[in-house]
């Protein structure tokens, strides 16, 4: 988790964060706070959540006075009830207040994904299935949405286009036929990265099958196919359900036998959820 | 909007956005798509949404493939129907493969957004009040986000810490009264600067109109008393409310005759909308 | 303060700096200094002046070698005589000097100018009138140099294009008239910005009046028309006046009853101050 | 001139610029001038003065906006009147009202320092003695003040820590002696820079001809110790005089026949000059 | 290729190549060419070749100077005899020399690896294995690095640590057993990526097999023991050989039946090839 | 040394490194180590070498985890035989790992040239010349890359194209004559640099000796025309060789009384050094 946040990609997203937020400085504070006022303030939940992020309010802080003593009361992926405290700041109450809203940001988003990964991770807990993310995340967000998807109970599907062999509807068209895009991830892509092929009916995925893909995405197909696709397959590839999914459809999708179910909407909607900084008391 | 696209900070956000999903590169569209392959793709709306980010979109590509045309085919800030067809791209297929997410990405977000705050908007069309944003944004995103919002005929609040003078409840925590905060703000803040106070009741409303406040935040206050709020004011500081909007209840919130109602859901909980890339042909 | 400095732009201008000074080392240190010697060094005033960038010398020493002790002692903002010891440094003394060029540039630049403000607020100190600088500064330091104003005794203009509505000369060219521009100003800017209008005559000011402008700039006016233009506006509006004013002017200028004096000098003309570090003893 | 502005540190200024200037946006000229407005503005001097900076004002556009076209009047170096187009801008007017104080910021420093330069080389015009800069400059600016030297007739110094052995003062505090210092120097500083010695009277000059420095800095001697020097080195050396320079001074200095006089002012006390923007017509 | 220049952080690489050449400026030119003083110059190689960097050196000269034509006369991946020439140059002649040796730089590390790949590629290309590369490149240069061996023919292990699953050594150490790592990583790695260990003897190797171990790394075994581990193995996983590879082992250790060899000597030891720019006619 | 490492210049370049390895994040060290399992490493030479990069290595690992302990067992620039132990690192064990082959990369590489160099110096070192590199460095290595070379006994040539004037061929095309070149670099060139002036004949030579250039390079020269050279100029400048040395030729060279040989091979074809990392215990 601190390797994690030494991410060099992270310390860049938190300074764009900081000068979008700070830019020529924070009137309000240098107006109507003494540098010298000392005081202690609190992180709460305002609602139940799975708490994410709190290395990286942290090292807002960090950066912005080195001086404030950020104590997390509790740890990422942790589930806790409205109203309690994630963490007690100590310190100068000028930058407490300047870092407040940079800080808070950070966390409604990240633990907004782990929360609502939590609640779909819920809905098929008892079933031989993994829910999983997608590449559909905020730009630049990428390693701490995944890291958030983790913390609320998913997996990661690849991170990026390096890891991971995914022929697509559009590589089709372009190359004609699965058979043949298969041939060609096989000749060249690293040998450590398995081979995934998108299709979105069952003559589809026998061809697939046949030419021997190690994953199957299963595009936007109904449960009774998705149930047929398990079938089909046998275990002779992994299976991934795609597209359309919903907390209402989650059950029934994850017993058709698919391996994975891989939902965008863990990253690119998931509501934030409430946090707050209140100062307590100063001196 | 060509100006606004050309700030160093968006392009450090694409770098990012681009660094994360490439990585060590595509290794689905190196080993399937020969360099010389070209082709026609479309970026189609999968549902009724307001456009927003098309600039930042075709600058994606222009980074990634300065031979890849892309020409939009609406403006942003255009409500489309599902269907409709956003951008056509012409040029190598590889980098319009390798873009399309990285671009779809920075497209369903802002999109999302813009749509988001159009039918918030409209809840309060004919009422002589004006949404605004907050600083709630996703961190990275402060200006790209107030620029969906205003695209969704949404209004912006302050852009950061240092363009309004806005003293919150920790501030007063910390100063001990709204009567000296404001002094302490009006003796050393740019005097180009509106000071904003915010309030929890008419008390509090009562004393920042008493030292002059320019306008008064009434934060989480119920519908009954933001019109008793706008009574008691006649006019002497602008009133914002903010706090638990919702869709339902922005009509009756609007018609307290208070001037602006500020939500931060408009840029951290508006979710994705559904935008396609596909590949229309090759040659 | 403390947090002030923790801006990274300020830390991007500080890198800018050390590298083009180090560029590929420091050939002379290198070559006379063993690593291993250890040193005490002073920075001392060599003329009387206001103190600033103490924090930027002591972040510059500390990325070049952290074993560098920087002791201030004085603060900034405090006016010292000639000899003045501004700083003690102790540790190895070859990053001390190799640090020591680019940490003084910072100080004589800033302290000229906290020295340079302090003279020109002298000038009108009891008069009802504050003198503010403007974006009038040298690229890559603006939050700095502002800060350094402060610590003179001015005050801050806008900190950017994005705090302050100035509607300017070029932009009545363009628009066509005064009453206009702060109509489209008022519909559409941030409510958290006041509007200010430019004008060059009486004229133009009560046009300005009269469609409300919260602050007029009363550009390259003569000291009688000043004086008028307070007679005229009796506290509608404020009233900031800018252009061709000097130390021998100020006085006079003060006296109009206009608000605010404006200045580009404190930012763009203030002579660099004498400022030395001396190494006082090595072991 | 070009593959001057091409260093990426340059852009990395012209970044810091923009983005401390445009932050959240330029909230006036995004209310009033609407994205199709088309003009003409022109770059004025407003007094006498040498022009440097222009491609780095072009480039600043070229960043905000590429479809501006700056067509520069008069070439960087040249000696204009009070009156002249330095350059012509035709485009949007949004983007050139936006870039306006960041190119005009740069023109104006970079201008002084040319201006300034200029005149302190014409007091020295006739006599066989160079002006130089020294390590005093802006930081951050370092390559772009140097270039406005040249351009105002004046030489370059050593650009850095890396391009010159400069034994200084506190460099001869640690090692102990002259002597030794040089013998260190000699013994592994690159053979391709020269090495040069700070002595502050004529026997620590006398110690470093006899250990055969290639250049001494006479620091803050008088007129007569100068010549006094130039007689005792015969040429065995090249002489440079620093410190308490001025104007009034320079034609004396000059004439003692040292080959140098080396001027921190010329970068970091060089006064701004006048330059503005006039939007001309727009349609 | 194109696409692959396009990635930010080789613009951050050639960025900070040209910043550490050019620094303060090329003294040299600066003194020496005239800036309008056109000309004609060819990279040339100057030993039998496989060219691999071409689009990189016409990147450093584009940000230079775009201006300068560059037309390449090769493509990357092509060998070429002794005396080719690659690329032709046409523009001013100042920053053709002050980009020349930042260039040349690039091609000659590129090619270097690209030509010593394909000298080892040959040794076993009769041979059912592939020769692969490995993570130990130079930092900052991986995606060039790994696109350079595939020029020269190999083919490419994982692009850093997050796009396979290598167990190595160390993690066995930390984790007691192969059984146990391969159950973890099967538990939380992404399924898209096939799991490898890496074993030093035969029971090791039947221990990863039995765990199901997609690929197994034979870590510094002998020619005999690669042969009984693919008798062992009879296709249940890959097998890579890795340790103590020559070109003159090559032909017997690729006779072993293992299907891949990974060699870090492509990437950090292949020495540079020699390429040369003659500067050929000027106008 | 410290001071080396303190330039941002090498915090961009391992910030690059690192991002380039851990992209998306270590997936085999995510999966398998507890992030709370604590342990010790050694990183040990696996062959007799010159120790280069130690406190990059300590700086990768601060970066990755703070918490990690980093214990230099040797400083740079010794001598050690093969199973030395370099270094010590105790802290948890997963940053360990994750940055274990980063640190490795920079270690082998700078040991490999610090290791080759003093190869070389051994070849001359009874002889009165010093071997000296040159800018054919591995683009964003360049000031790593010419420490490791003093530390391998050899000396630096200039470190960029800024701190020494190099009259090479291609000037010479563009110029016309030696005596022309130096003529304008002496009238403009900063006077803190030599002139050094690249010849392939003797009659050049000539030339270059009676315009008084500092130092001449003798390209491509064999040894009995070098030794040529030496009597030519009797120390009327500094003669550098150039050109096609091996280790070999070398001692005869060396023998010419030419005072320097510039080998671009000690950084551009350095072969690297074996070096490991090895986890000893955990708890």
């Amino acid at each position: 988790m601190t390797t994690l946040l030494a991410s060099p990609q992270i310390d860049r997203l938190i300074d764009l964060a900081l000068e979008e937020d700070l830019g020529a400085g924070d009137v309000t504070t240098q107006a109507l706070i003494p540098p010298e006022l000392q005081g202690e303030a609190h992180i709460r939940a305002k609602e139940k959540l799975v708490v994410a992020g709190l290395p990286v309010a942290a090292r807002v802080f960090r950066k912005l006075a080195p001086e404030v003593e950020f104590s997390s009361k509790v740890a990422d992926g942790q589930e806790v009830e409205s109203g309690a405290v994630l963490a007690i700041l100590t310190g100068p109450v000028a930058p407490i207040l300047t870092g407040e809203r940079t800080a808070l940001n950070f966390l409604q988003h990240l633990s907004g994904i782990a929360t609502f990964t939590k609640k779909m991770v819920a809905a098929v807990a008892y079933l031989p299935v993994a829910l999983v993310d997608s590449r559909k995340t905020t730009p630049g967000w990428r390693v701490l949405e995944k890291y958030a998807v983790r913390l609320g109970g998913g997996r990661n599907h690849r991170g990026g286009l390096f890891d991971g062999v995914l022929i697509k509807n559009n590589h089709l068209t372009a190359v004609g036929s699965i058979t043949e895009a298969v041939r060609r991830a096989r000749k060249s892509a690293p040998h450590t990265l398995k081979i995934e092929v998108e299709v979105t009916n069952l003559a589809e995925l026998e061809e697939a099958l046949n030419i021997g893909a190690d994953i199957v995405l299963l595009d936007n197909m109904g449960d009774a196919d998705l149930a047929k696709a398990a079938d089909l397959t046998l275990g002779r590839a992994l299976l991934e359900a795609s597209g359309s999914m919903t907390l209402e459809r989650l059950p029934q999708a994850g017993a058709t036998r698919v391996n994975f179910i891989s939902m965008g909407a863990l990253t690119h909607s998931a509501p934030a959820v409430d946090i707050h900084l209140r100062l307590i008391k100063t001196w």
